[in-house]
């Protein structure tokens, strides 16, 4: 692999594991068994990316590299270890868990492209691959999903997906769109979380 | 394009209309913000095809033809937009909600027997196609699916997939057939919505 | 067939029968309609083993026969019945679903593994297969899915799992494996039940 292949492989791993070890924070405060937990983990940060190849009709990735399901236990496995002897702040996993949104964004939209889905499809394919797993996390453990009502996570992700789509359309290298797509995703979401930014909230005259 | 065919697709449009726009109300009083209902929004319009499509390995038919998630999207912001304004009521989509229903039964229901699947596979994806959308739409709000306890919503979705496919196996035309059944689906439906018919409702002796 | 695979066919059959009566029970405590029970009854029965089928991209089983569709509705609408004129202890269907669980863990492994899997992977389909659909139930039924705080249900599945994994690396005879493996899952699984075994629970310190 290039170098620079070599680091996008390994920030999606270090993304898998920070969703995993997320996922572990909120199905403890459940009561769920260590297997529970393991469940809410795999399902919070191979999700996404699972539901977006199924609808693309790809090899599901995780299931073609290994890679992911292991790093996703093991931080799944350390994050309960961890939290049994010492005080693990949920914070400890927002900035990686944001580089995670970024980079899933991103190769969620390029695979699409790549299958030459439409705009659109593709754009929402990003969203899909970097959002939905919250959303999955948050089902399992019986809540309303914070994906919804929280600071423009996967608004953070539409808007770096349009972008991506965007600069392929215009011819823009895919390294380049990569990388520039992805840190505004990152930026958004950062800023968003620092500030307090939030999108309207419906309010329903009924 | 057919007059009939071109007819049916924009049908098919309206009811993805209609159930992103109620979507886009439950998830209203659940305080989401905006991309929250989007989120729900397209979940409850697309989400049964999808699943039919993922079941039955069919490419996913709003990544084949992006006008249908084109249509979500408008018709859920269209519904947030005024919802900010004027107060909507919910009964305002239950007609075309119910007309998406019969024409997503109908067309889920051809699809299956188009793959040639046995007759019970076939009727049950019509009721998937129909129904699945609102059932996700109500497990992402955190509440138990309405379809289950509603106003013979999936029943009436599976008696006219049912009757579709005995149609189909005595040689009545396709057109014939599909309008038959998508009548009787809307026609149980507004039925049961007016008289209040229900299903019996369990009583464990427990 | 030889006498062996209509043995564990049966057994399959038998599986997704307890399962779907299961579900019905659960279901009927919500007050769904007799519809609404049907689906969670499906969904139950059939779901872990359609998730598999969707991940590994082949044809879903019971589309491929219709065999375990009929079963599983006949076994709700059995249920369903049954409940309204007696009382129906939910243990009745405990071994029957414990034998269901050892035989899906043992059938989505091997499904796997015939794909050429990793092992790791393999051993998720097994767990997938065998536990995914108690808990898209308990989703349906707006409940925190019992499977991540039950007496060792999926956990049982992981290991016999591992063990079929490792027994086929080892080059054991498919059908000794297969027994072993689902005598293991079983053995584990009701011995958990009759002297309450449980896995560590996460004390988070926040």
């Amino acid at each position: 692999m290039r170098p620079i292949d070599t680091l996008v492989y390994g920030i999606g791993l270090a993304g898998v594991a920070a969703q995993a070890a997320a996922g572990v924070l909120e199905a403890g405060n459940k009561r769920f068994d260590l297997f529970g937990m393991v469940v809410v983990a795999l399902a919070a940060s191979l999700g996404g990316g699972s539901l977006r190849d199924m609808l693309l009709d790809r090899q599901v990735f995780w299931i073609a590299d290994q890679s992911y399901l292991v790093t996703a236990l093991l931080a799944a496995l350390a994050a309960f270890a961890l939290a049994r002897v010492m005080r693990l702040p949920a914070r400890l996993f927002l900035l990686p868990d944001a580089i995670g949104l970024a980079l899933f964004t991103v190769s969620g939209t390029q695979a699409a492209l790549a299958l030459d889905a439409p705009w659109l499809v593709a754009s929402l394919m990003g969203v899909i691959t970097g959002a939905f797993g919250g959303i999955v996390r948050d089902v399992l453990c019986n809540e309303v999903p914070l994906v919804f009502s929280g600071a423009l996570y996967a608004t953070a992700s539409w808007v770096g997906a349009l972008l991506l789509v965007a600069l392929s359309e215009f011819g823009v290298a895919h390294t380049w769109a990569a990388l520039l797509a992805g840190s505004v995703v990152l930026a958004i979401r950062l800023s968003a979380m620092r500030f307090g930014w939030r999108l309207p909230v419906f309010r329903a005259r009924m």
